[in-house]
This record gives C-alpha cells, sequence and structure tokens, in this order.
C-alpha cells in the first residue's frame, strides 16, 4: 500500500512536504486531501516543498501544476519552495514552466510570500 | 417545464444560487435574466453560489466561465462561492480552471471581495 503525503497547518497556511515517490495514487489521494483541507481550514496559502524531490519526470511536473490550480479554485495561493538546480532545469526543458505558481528558494520564503498577500486581506475567519 | 434559477439583489451585487439541476434552457435564462438585471440595476457584482452543486461536468464548468465573461461586459466582477473540494479538483482535471473567476470560499467571503472592489471605484449611480 502507498503511503500518504501529509498535510500540515501552519497559520492560514497548509503545508505539504514531499518525502515520498509520487505514484498516482498518491497524488490522487493528496489532491483530495489538500482540498479538503483547504475547504475546511480556509487556508489562504498551500506550500509544497519539494526540497527532497531530486528528480523530476512531467508527471510530477503536471502535479505540481495541477495542485496549484485546485488550490487556486479554492481561493488559496500555492508557492513551490525548495527546487533544486536540476529540478528546475528538467521542469523547463519539459516545457513545465509552472505559469501561475510562484517558487520560493526556502520554507521561510514561502511562508513570507502567503503572509504578505494575506495582509492585502480581510481575515477569512 | 424547467424551473428558472433566481437573481437577487443585495446592495450593489446580485447573487445567484444555483440550486437546480443545470439543463442547457436554465443556463440560457438565467444568462438573460442575469444580464438584464446588471443593466437594469447598475450592479457591480455578482456572486454565484454553487454550494449545493455537489458534481460538475464540462457543461457547468463552461456555464460558470461564460456567465462570468457576460457579468465582465457589462462592468460587472464575478466571484464563485461555495466550491466543494470534488468541484474544485473536477474542474482542474477537465482543463477548466476558470481563469479570470475569483473564488471564495464562502458567501460572506465573495461578498467581501466585491466591497473592497466597490471602494477602489466611484459609485455608478
Amino acid at each position: 500500500m502507498s503511503e500518504r503525503v501529509p498535510v500540515l497547518k501552519i497559520g492560514d497556511v497548509l503545508l505539504v512536504s514531499i518525502q515520498v515517490e509520487l505514484e498516482d495514487q498518491v497524488v490522487l489521494e493528496l489532491q483530495d486531501d489538500l482540498a479538503a483541507r483547504i475547504v475546511d481550514s480556509g487556508a489562504t496559502g498551500v506550500v509544497i516543498d519539494i526540497t527532497a524531490v531530486e528528480i523530476v519526470d512531467s508527471f510530477v511536473g503536471r502535479m505540481l501544476a495541477t495542485t496549484a490550480a485546485i488550490s487556486r479554485m479554492l481561493d488559496a495561493q500555492t508557492v513551490v519552495v525548495g527546487m533544486r538546480p536540476a529540478v528546475a532545469i528538467t521542469l523547463v526543458e519539459l516545457g513545465l514552466s509552472l505559469g501561475g505558481v510562484r517558487t520560493a528558494l526556502t520554507l521561510e520564503k514561502g511562508l513570507e510570500i502567503l503572509a504578505r498577500r494575506d495582509d492585502s486581506r480581510p481575515a477569512r475567519r
């Protein structure tokens, strides 16, 4: 049986840290879990930490794009953090430039981006 | 005979709550009604509440996009509220990311978004 990717809550932000191999079923469960958590918690932001991801393929690239799109539909902004140089290069080579998805080098900077966005909006709860 | 979707007015905002099954004829009537009401009332915003919508298909997704486009043409901003997690996932899977349409988790937050936008514009009447 495949592992689940945990979704943690830090204030108004949900943190997804990719530590396991992303098989189809894992990604589908993650997207289900994340969408449900955004609606339940009223989260305004999602950070996807891919520090542990050393190589990507088009499947992982599309996963990042679709997960961000689902979050946007639910009015939460996604920031992808911890992207390795080789991962960035591969994503561009694959033509997956993650348009519309913010990135930040570290988790800290990712949280800062989301906090700034939040300042310009009223509290959500 | 098919039911009509009522269009309610709350201040400068028109509220459309989708409670019935959206057949072709219902959608066409709704778009006619809504466009006429925007022009008659000078409404600056439209909230489409889809809380009661449990599953979507490409027809419903396109309806949301075209209704928002019609409202935009008439200078009213659309916010879609009450989207369920499964609906967000399906819309993304269908490739219907509702570009240009704001979403908010609740009716209250949707009205807040429109009220903020309104502050930055001159009164329309």
